[in-house]
């Protein structure tokens, strides 16, 4: 069974974004369930725009990123003029979302590589044919590289669940997440998913709930403030998110919303493991964190229609900073790391 | 000034509930701010029914209860036959909200004394207006009182809220929450309320926010999962909430989502104040409450339209319980009240 097939719709890399000729398609996450839509960009320029707009959102930018390049590649003639248009749109991208770290940092290594071989190459003699099989390589490389990743994630993931568990996460922690119940519920591991909504875009009931129940995992729907309440009923006993960020001190940022619930996981004795590809080495603690602030208009309404007066104002933040003394530890490719231990394994 | 002219739409008596001959109009909560619709009872059932969908709630089904007395007295003829369909009534609404007992409480009372007074005239030589003025002057009395605890609690919360405060609430705390904030701002202090927008139903972000907007406040909407991200950027300097029941060792019963913020208040040295026009005084502890619960299903929808595929299920649990231990004081009409007080202040 290849890798992609797996797993539910929405996070089937065909699914996230792929291009013909003029145009890149991404998958309209904003729709989803209702729809399954696809949002059309011509450049870079609206490829940003979706990212921001939330067309896609948690590791979907990464994916459409590496969709980026490919589509880059193939669509212009001279290899110089390609390079250059592959550093604007990391730079571009890389805007488009200032917290999530992991896009920008892969679009630097990927972009890095590709300028090293044009460079070692002989400047003009490049033939495009030659160059875009390397941008295919070295994407396709990476992206064989996430999926062993993903794997590990939840590998470990799962074996953190126990038969009988009831598990609670956070906005839509995607294929780590998603795939250690998967793992679990092939162990012959019962449990049973609670997914907050994920107010205002409803990532939870649109992405989560839909994704878990297409691969017959046991769901239930709650609202952003019952995290608590289930954790004191007794009907929780492992919380488990992704991590936009993780920090060198072992702090966290996610979706704002789990940080209430890591509160109350942590008053619950409860434990709190986030997934993360890998923390961003260049940021010591939360003081070095840029947090995305977005409109407080946007949390106004509710699929498109107003909650409330037309003259009221909203307040958005969009990310929650955890303090690592939240977490119990960091699902990582190098196994679970700890605040203790975090720097040892990542420098 | 009358006690309702200094209060918004929604909390003024004649907009909760009235009566003309044969209709009893509810004024529907569901639909405020978008229409001011009232919902139409010709019987007891439909009353009964109408507080269980939460045409109104809150503090709401009290008014409404306290309106269908006066309305059963002016309706009949023989005084037995009233008496009798008040009784019927009283049975009826408080099977409508079981974990709210304010209101059961009053109407027990309420007819206890019309009871009593039926019984000590001579039986059957009662005339009929006299029974009406009675059962009127009763609830006068009881209306009167309710503004006076109302007036005491709300100078009790406005003398918490300092110059410069961040509060935040949860849900609809009514008026003994917005009245300290109207005394609060008439004493000169500025304050801004964050309100989250209390899914399912979002009595926040529908009855709350726009309440303190019509009073001149400062108010900023957020969703159910950002109160702790607020708090932990200093944002909040006050938390609180009504309280639907307080048990004799003050545990406090309130809508979901209360919870969630009371861990994180006292998580990050916050004070937890709510409002109680008293503790249940028949019971001891969390253990003697009962919970009501309402249908998953209720929580899939936003405003009448699915927030999720139409297979998904829902979990909704209506109210939490919160720990004496998270509760800095209870504000009562005796005062501010502790866990450790409470059973000498109320027995």
């Amino acid at each position: 069974m290849k890798f992609d097939e797996q797993l539910p719709y929405i996070l089937q890399k065909k699914n996230i974004a792929y291009f013909d000729e003029d145009v890149l398609y991404i998958g309209d996450r904003r729709v989803y369930p209702f729809e399954k839509r696809f949002h059309p960009c011509t450049n870079v320029e609206e490829i940003a725009l979706a990212i921001k707009e939330m067309v896609t959102q948690g590791g979907g930018p990464l994916q459409v990123a590496l969709t980026t390049l490919r589509w880059i590649a193939h669509q212009e003639g001279d290899s110089k003029q390609v390079l250059s248009h592959l550093l604007y749109a990391q730079k571009q991208l890389t805007q488009a979302r200032p917290t999530n770290t992991t896009m920008a940092r892969t679009l630097q290594r990927a972009i890095g590589e590709i300028a090293q071989w044009f460079h070692c190459s002989s400047v003009g003699s490049t033939h495009q044919g030659d160059f875009v099989s390397y941008v295919d390589e070295i994407v396709n490389h990476i992206e064989k590289q996430y999926d062993e990743v993903y794997d590990t994630l939840s590998d470990l993931g799962s074996s953190l669940i126990k038969d009988g568990s009831g598990i609670l996460t956070t906005c839509f922690a995607e294929h780590s997440f998603i795939l250690s119940v998967i793992k679990a519920q092939r162990d012959g591991k019962r449990c049973i998913v609670y997914v907050p909504e994920t107010r205002p875009y409803l990532q939870g009931s649109r992405l989560s709930a839909p994704s878990l129940e297409e691969v017959g995992i046991d769901v239930r729907v709650i609202t952003d403030g019952m995290g608590a309440n289930i954790m004191r009923e007794g009907k929780v006993n492992l919380y488990m998110t992704a991590a936009d960020l993780v920090t060198m001190d072992g702090t966290v940022v996610n979706k704002v919303g789990t940080l209430a619930n890591a509160i109350s996981a942590s008053y619950y004795n409860i434990p709190y493991y986030p997934f993360a590809m890998s923390p961003d080495t260049s940021k010591e603690d939360a003081s070095s964190i840029i947090l995305e602030e977005r409109d407080g208009e946007e949390l106004l309404q509710c699929l498109g229609r107003r909650t409330t007066s037309e003259t009221m104002k909203g307040y958005y933040p969009s990310f929650d900073v955890i303090d690592n003394t939240l977490v119990t530890g960091i699902i990582t490719p190098k196994g679970i790391v700890t605040k203790e231990n975090i720097k040892n394994i990542y420098t």
